[in-house]
């Protein structure tokens, strides 16, 4: 009898729990297993912030895929997925088509801008390495070209990020940590810079308790970040960006670099394959599968899972991600055995943190509110657990953040 | 009586050794002496092009001109001098202005484009640690830019160096050790990279002994330089350089890089204040003095000597700019204590070894021809005495090169 071919998509979160799970869970002869990524490494998407500000090398962000999979047991293709086709069972690649039993998307998300004139091409988003290291080089080319030109161009020290979500917020600690350094190696007065946060919703961080969101604004205030809450971006521009002020009238904050750090959707293959989605999401079924789908289980960014005690979606992140990848393993293991009941999904919130550069954090753990030193280390230890969960002791030590006070 | 005042222009070669020698020469109340300089740090002008490629940390080619100065007998003013008032005896600064008994004008060089369409707008120059620093910057951008963007300009990975002197196959060699740096830095396969070096004259290093040239060319095309010799840049474009070939035809090379490296003349205020000159450089008496003036000397790269042997100017360099900076401090010295019998300069050439990169070079050194380590340890050593001539031993300790095999 022919083994089932199982085929995940992404080594991102999700999908390397899945394939690092399947592998302990099934034997060599239960089924081939193929793991298909863009890049040969996997990389933490809730560190690119650090790489993006430059305070972490985006090396210590990324590893190799080979470090993590059984090669006895898992293939490895090295291809950007294009596209599902669900009548042929297979995935068309750049380079090749590949058939499957079992799919698993877990391609992550993309950036999402809302139709905001000018931002996909005037606005960086911090959405992988290539990505972060630009974003980071980008800034400090402005800065060393300030520092140079005869007629200086004062925007070249403004930085905009659009969104104090969790990713803007993230950036910004970095960022706050990151000017003095930028200033001291180009020679340039640090009040000449300006680090602007532009965010449309009534509050930063919305969701988050309040009092924390006060201590996260008030210390990001400290190291010079201004916040212009409640005022949505209209239009990007080669000069900056242009916001709504009041009912008619708009501003303009002139800046060199414009971070966009305000949208995910879910990654563009999912609206090429034409899933049943929202925005590039999936609205998944209890058991991850999609719907009308029985061989194609969608997690990560590209699934979209009801809370229901607020009746509105998760949000995209590593946590859920990596919770979803375990259960699809179980689901799918199961269902190569023969057995066709499926265990459905509950989401465990251990709580969030959210950091505030290397050395300040705020979050809700266990449901208690933290903040500083505190906050910061349970960040680093949420960060390792991610590497031990998919990679063991070995990786843990090889890449965790062991800088602690 | 009133104090005879020196005021001497520029913290380069020259004007370091002539304030450190008169410190010592004069007591403090034989003058007052005070140097200006547009930083309140002095460069290693012959160590830019390391800082350029990015070889060697831009603070590890400068030092604080306050750690080299007596504070009780000298007084430092940072200020961009802008003009000298011959009949005012008086400097113009952007910032004030101060008359002089003695003038040193030690300012150093500026680029020369020799009317070149488009180099000052479109191609970089190493000519201070602003500079080197965009460039370094400029060129890690591109790399990170080309990883990064959808579209792929392939001109992000090409490098143009103009001219194949000195400073320019100096900056080649930094190049070609760097080029696979960054390579691994942004994931890029260093097959997609090109350096070119287009060089107008018959060959490269012109005056340098051709078995050495060879050495210098075959060492330098093994780490992927290409060179384009007899060959003259016609123009310098947004998109690259376009360069004459044959009679009437041209042909372009497209690069988002291009480093002019192929002219120097003299600082701007020689030809600002009305000195007779060439190219910005002063054709100066036997003494050092500016024609027809008997307070002012005129020293370093803003200075021209001619070499009898070849009735020929010698290059602007560092070793000629210090031995000038010592006999101009022991004039003034003279003229001081009432002495007007002035020494006459002769240049005591003790040798040049130019480098090409950190593990290599070529040179002649008191008359002996040297490749490889042996001359690359000579370079350093004769880098290490620019600061021990200025610095002494301390200064040498702290910034010297001591990498060394």
């Amino acid at each position: 009898m022919k083994r089932p071919k199982i085929v995940v998509l992404g080594a991102g979160y999700g999908g390397l729990m899945t394939v690092t799970r399947l592998q302990k869970q099934l034997g060599s002869n239960d089924a081939d297993i193929v793991l298909v990524n863009k890049n040969d490494y996997h990389y933490e998407t809730t560190w690119l912030h650090e790489a993006s500000a430059g305070t972490l090398h985006h090396d210590r962000v990324r590893y190799d895929v080979k470090d993590v999979i059984d090669r006895s047991k898992v293939d490895f293709v090295q291809a950007t997925a294009l596209k599902v086709d669900h009548q042929a069972k297979k995935v068309i690649l750049d380079n090749g088509e590949l058939d499957y039993d079992y799919l698993v998307v877990a391609l992550g998300g993309a950036s999402e801008t809302f139709g905001i004139q000018g931002l996909d091409k005037y606005a960086f988003s911090i959405v992988n390495v290539n990505a972060a290291r630009q974003i980071r080089e980008h800034i400090e080319y402005q800065f060393a070209t300030y520092k140079a030109e005869e007629v200086k161009n004062p925007n070249r020290l403004t930085i905009v990020v659009g969104g104090a979500g969790f990713t803007g917020i993230e950036f910004l600690g970095e960022l706050g940590n990151r000017i003095p350094e930028l200033c001291k190696e180009y020679d340039i007065d640090q009040k000449l810079v300006r680090v602007i946060c532009v965010e449309a919703a009534p509050s930063a961080l919305p969701g988050f308790d309040p009092e924390l969101v006060k201590y996260a604004m008030a210390n990001l205030e400290k190291k010079g970040i201004e916040f212009k809450i409640g005022t949505a971006i209209k239009e990007a521009t080669p000069e900056g960006i242009i916001v709504a002020k009041g009912e008619n009238e708009t501003e303009e904050f002139k800046a060199e670099t414009v971070i966009w750090a305000a949208g995910v959707r879910g990654n563009p293959i999912i609206e090429a394959s034409e899933f049943e989605n929202m925005r590039g999401r999936v609205k998944v079924e209890p058991d991850l599968r999609a719907p009308g789908l029985s061989d194609v289980f969608v997690i990560g960014d590209c699934s979209l899972v009801i809370n229901e005690e607020i009746n509105r979606p998760y949000p995209p992140t590593a946590q859920i991600a990596m919770q979803q990848g375990e259960l699809v393993a179980r689901n799918i293991a199961r269902l190569v055995k023969g057995n066709t009941h499926l265990e459905s999904f509950t989401f465990d919130n251990k709580g969030t943190v959210c950091s505030l550069g290397d050395d300040d954090a705020i979050g809700v753990v266990f449901g208690k509110k933290v903040t500083g030193t505190k906050a910061s280390f349970m960040k680093k230890m949420i960060d390792n657990r991610a590497l031990y969960m998919i990679g063991g002791v070995p990786l843990t030590v090889k890449k965790g953040k062991f800088n602690i006070f």
